[in-house]
């Protein structure tokens, strides 16, 4: 897999990726930054990993998928690299017909076998959890 | 560090940081999906992540950022979960005044101490390298 990222200026970057669709990184304090950080990024990366797996594997179930969101706390080392030592991810699903069961074992297939992104989280050193709640509409 | 990551529609997701700027992915296979996948995502918060540490380093020394690009190359397992295995970051810089070993020097620094990214992707067993390039306008 081949991407390209470019700067643009301050610490503003724009990455690339074998289509052409653009992601753009930023690690501005102050005023509005033009995108979000590398470690935000790979935060989210983590969280839409996983919930792809989590969407698919309920979609295979005839389970509906109205919303999924989710919150994802990260912490990171104090010293430099300040690599992510701790994540929870809580995963919020609304649907007519899922059961917490439903979720819980979606996810449980996807953190243990399926999520590249979650694996190398966990390799590195990261105390990786999670936690599951069905809404109704 | 929190952040949240809501479904849109398909494996389209929007991943949100504290300052509420969005990032898209996607991995959609047919058609032009609405952002990257999470796996190119962290390729890309690498690269980003190691030259956000190269401006600064440079910055200090007085060197002038024309343009720096990094062409970075994934490769990843075979098997679930397809965790990078190895991976090649390019840095070109384009400066009138920076000289190779200024931009090496700046990159062994963010691969040694400084980039969570890079650290978390080493300690997660992937083979990193590196390679540099200074043009002259």
């Amino acid at each position: 897999m081949k991407v390209i990222t470019r700067f643009v200026q301050g610490h503003h970057f724009i990455g690339s990726d074998e289509k052409n669709v653009q992601t753009h990184f930023d690690s501005r304090s102050d005023g509005f930054p033009a995108g979000t950080t590398p470690v935000a990024a790979i935060l989210q990366a983590m969280a839409a990993c996983s919930a792809i797996d989590v969407v698919d594997i309920l979609n295979k179930k005839r389970k509906t998928v109205t919303n999924l969101v989710i919150e994802t706390d990260g912490e990171r080392a104090e010293e430099h690299p300040r690599v992510f030592t701790k994540a929870h991810l809580h995963f919020k699903l609304t649907s007519p017909d899922a059961e917490v069961k439903d979720l819980e074992r979606s996810i449980e297939l996807s953190q243990d076998k399926y999520c590249s992104v979650s694996a190398m989280f966990s390799r590195s050193g990261c105390a990786l959890s999670w936690s599951a709640e069905v809404v109704r509409e």
